[in-house]
């Protein structure tokens, strides 16, 4: 039993067919997302743009609007991309459209794979599962990084950490090759044990956290809180 | 007295102007370069490819060639892409012409930049300090690792633990600004003090040592032991 295991840094760097895909934008799309699947939301439409997902709202008038552009809620939508806001919100049984700057666009990037997962700290230990159950014998996961396009060269700290998290995890199920990337992921946690202290240093967790949203970066933060592992095909659809 | 530090995990990311641009390939060719401009080679010239490289000799003669394709001399070059193996050769007062798979290549693409540097451990105080010389107050260095075209992504673990180290001697010179990614640099070189250690586990690194040029592997990842720093226009003329 075994696999290979890759960190792809930003989507751009996706070059191939991949067995497992995890899509991680740990703060905070990919936390935004197992938190509406966890409190019961569905379907969850993940639209690349603003326009589609009101478009999709104009057919189907009940649909929440949820998301960001510049880290805050477009007009019209009625919840942002944070994971503590939609925690409390009424979604269970609601159908709702997402849109995100960097984490919809990386999971959309990341739909050639023949299964694609969303992963983040609240549910690593779930999504290493249920990636290494997905993987044939000597197949490759690539976790793919949604980066940040704000930042030079469109690389994320905290999505680096998050990888470097879920190779862990990974290394923890069975017998593992890592790429060159992996391993630098994996050091990231070995030199940083505390997830918050460095979400706190990144420019994801600096930006939120300017904008009075201190909670999501502590939400985000935290390890293994759920056993969600939401799916492209069962609890998300693609909206192009 | 500031600084902004980043550092591109591959050539592809860079996408704008820089003022100083420190181009690193650890294992082997930026080990290399330092080795042989600190012999005495000159000029180096640094070509795109294996048939430039003997044009220039056709019309050159006394041009020494040096380099490697698939990690090994091509035919008819007199040295390998060997940082051993050049320093022990007689290269004092002449001029050579290297060709490497994704050093030489890098260094091409880096120089957009105003002022392009070559980096290793071996000098990798001196290099800091002449980058930190050449930057404006408040000017942008970026460290540009090689990476490694065979590798998934690109991404090198030595090179990505090279520009680690050069960050913390530029943290050293005064006050900087880290990118994410240059955070991610650094906290390498916190997870693992050792560099043989971990060049070791980098593909480039059992890659050279499978060939046995495991000593070369060992001469790349010694510290500060040249004040050397090789700069394009002045010891290095890119031959494209």
């Amino acid at each position: 039993m075994s696999r290979r295991v890759h960190v792809a840094y930003t989507p751009r760097e996706l070059d191939g067919p991949m067995d497992v895909a995890i899509v991680v934008d740990v703060i905070r799309a990919s936390t935004t997302i197992v938190t509406l699947v966890e409190r019961g939301c569905r379907p969850l439409l993940l639209s690349a743009t603003v326009h589609r997902a009101r478009q999709a709202r104009a057919a189907a008038p009940d649909l929440l609007l949820i998301g960001e552009q510049g880290a805050l809620p477009p007009e019209g939508f009625d919840l942002g991309n944070s994971p503590v806001e939609v925690a409390r919100a009424a979604v269970a049984g609601r159908g709702a459209a997402l849109v995100t700057t960097n984490g919809v666009p990386a999971i959309h990037a990341a739909a050639q794979a023949g299964t694609v997962l969303v992963g983040c700290l609240r549910n690593a230990r779930a999504v290493a599962e249920a990636a290494w159950a997905a993987a044939p014998e000597g197949g490759e996961i690539v976790i793919v990084c949604a980066g940040r396009a704000e930042n030079p060269g469109g690389f994320g700290l905290d999505d680096a950490y998050g990888a470097g998290v879920l190779v862990g995890r990974l290394q923890g199920l069975g017998a593992t090759t890592l790429t060159d990337a992996a391993e630098a992921a994996r050091l990231l946690t070995v030199a940083e044990p505390d997830p918050l202290a460095l979400f706190r240093r990144s420019a994801a967790g600096r930006n939120v956290t300017r904008l009075g949203l201190g909670d999501d970066v502590v939400f985000c933060a935290e390890v293994d809180r759920t056993t969600v592992v939401p799916r492209v095909g069962v609890d998300l659809v693609l909206l192009s």
